[in-house]
């Protein structure tokens, strides 16, 4: 077929019509983009998180970073407007307020938008591990959380936060690893000496934390880089290993309260490179609390899970549960 | 005696010489002023914590708020210049490098300081509740840390803050509540369906729990506010008798880390107002790992260790031990 494509709004962003799939997490945005049905033709990567404010989390921060992004990928990929564009963001079931207000609009105004899926970050992890299958997915990086749908409803569980929450997380691992460490210093019970010097090598003087600490906006991601150290002292440090266990079981429980009966349980993200020390656990809790549900490993990433939302977007309807918190798809005017 | 007094340098301010005590904790400043030898004549509150910033404790918010109610008890009591001042703060072992470098130098500028005593928070609580002699003192607010000396030296043990440690304290006690209450919500093991009712009662929807906590500067302080919900919850729910016990077993960690034998521990501060749910497991435990130490009530509180410690500088040697972290104390030129 050579003749040449016809396009029905010819303009100054001439090129294809693309999608546009974007992760927004705690260490940073990760976007890709391509033409549907022929899967990402670039992608692209930042190292600054999304700003969380008193409105949650910041659309106009988002913004600022994804637009030039996108524009870059599509002079690359030859994409003249985005019209389908997947949003999947960490907090977004409870900080995403003014993302859903905001977000549609603009992209719409911005890169050309006329159906705008915004998910939570579980709902990528989700659709990128298990696509549009029933079953279970915990999501487990820096914070935790674990969905499931049966494809009439999600459920829910976890995913509140470092303080609240997120039991079984890196940063959850982190912080107690790092508390253990602080009780050795101490000579409170409970105390890993192992800990406290992995917490000296990382941090210098261990009294010098707090202030290391408490000031920065990206504190659960502080955290979280400790549980590595936690995972590396577990071969022979009872305290260490007693952490990833706990930590193995809070995962299993947040599997257990979503998941449909039948179906596989998947667990994904960047928690699993922590390596034997926690997955010799979390294999063991699942197939305690969960003995009939078939553990698979993930297909995909959570912006995998971005780009399957947004192809579909742009060619049909989501076979996926709407639903205003996990995720809600807006069509907007000429859409 | 009835000759005028006469004064050594006379001036604009004229006045006795006064002492000033500051208590800057998690709810704001609590100050005190008056004569040395005649206890205090004027007391101050305010219910603004002093910031932490990428400096630490922020100096010149402390001034800020500090100066004005000063000169108003300075005028209150016919003060003419505050010659010993001690401030005890929150934080101050850690995050107090820029109170050391910046608070004496401006309290001699702004109020004629000659002495001044900058002193962690629990220094201050210590001096209050047992005075000059040796033992151990639990601040337990919404913070946690112990303290002990046998006069020749401080031990300390936690005061961590709420994410590395504090373990036991208020904080930690609201979050373990709002946690299992997350629990319940979810369907999670290990839930409190009673903690569920009362975070709906106090915060609203649950879903609204992490944007009206993650965006405040005073996390800890809303977490705390928690703490009574636990307790009041505690004579019927076993999941929050089981975060007092292990709450009180916390506590009784910290005081063993840091007691000189046979000398008595006191357990002061606001978790004591939680009443019976946490006193009884607090003396079971304490009992259990102090089986020596006679157990003794608080004689006052952080502002009168404040106190006493100021009228201690402006009259003689001050007899507790000084160190760099935990108590300072810096003689200003002509002083």
């Amino acid at each position: 077929m050579s003749h040449p494509q016809r396009r029905s709004e010819p303009g100054p962003s001439a090129g294809a019509d693309g999608f546009l799939a974007v992760d927004s997490g705690g260490s940073g945005l990760r976007v890709a983009a391509g033409i549907p049905g022929r899967g990402p033709a670039g992608r692209r990567v930042t190292r600054e998180p999304v700003r969380t404010g008193q409105r949650g989390i910041d659309a106009g921060h988002l913004l600022a970073q994804l637009v030039p992004l996108a524009r870059e990928l599509a002079a690359q990929a030859g994409i003249g407007r985005f019209t389908a564009v997947a949003v999947g963001a960490a907090g977004l079931a409870t900080l995403g307020d003014a993302l859903r207000a905001d977000l549609p609009g603009a992209l719409a105004r911005d890169l050309g938008a006329r159906r705008v899926a915004l998910a939570a970050d579980a709902v990528t992890a989700y659709a990128g591990a298990l696509g549009v299958r029933p079953g279970a997915v915990v999501a487990a990086g820096t914070g935790l959380i674990a969905v499931g749908t049966d494809l009439t409803r999600w459920r829910r569980a976890d995913g509140w936060g470092h303080l609240l929450g997120d039991c079984g997380g890196g940063a959850w691992i982190g912080r107690a690893g790092l508390e253990a460490a602080l009780r050795a210093h101490d000579g409170r019970r409970g105390g890993s000496a192992e800990l406290l010097a992995r917490a000296r090598e990382r941090f210098g003087p261990v009294t010098g934390l707090p202030g290391a600490l408490y000031p920065r906006s990206d504190r659960a991601a502080v955290l979280a880089s400790f549980a590595p150290e936690v995972a590396a002292c577990a071969d022979g440090d009872p305290v260490s290993a007693g952490i990833l266990g706990e930590a193995a079981r809070h995962v299993a429980d947040a599997a257990a309260a979503v998941h449909p009966a039948g179906t596989p349980v998947t667990v994904t993200g960047g928690l699993l490179k922590l390596g034997d020390a926690f997955a010799v656990p979390l294999a063991r809790e699942l197939a305690e609390r969960l003995p009939d549900a078939p553990r698979v490993a993930a297909e995909g990433d959570p912006l995998d899970g971005a780009v399957r939302i947004a192809e579909r977007l742009a060619t049909g309807p989501l076979t996926l549960p709407e639903d205003g918190r996990m995720l809600s798809v807006t069509t907007l005017p000429g859409g």
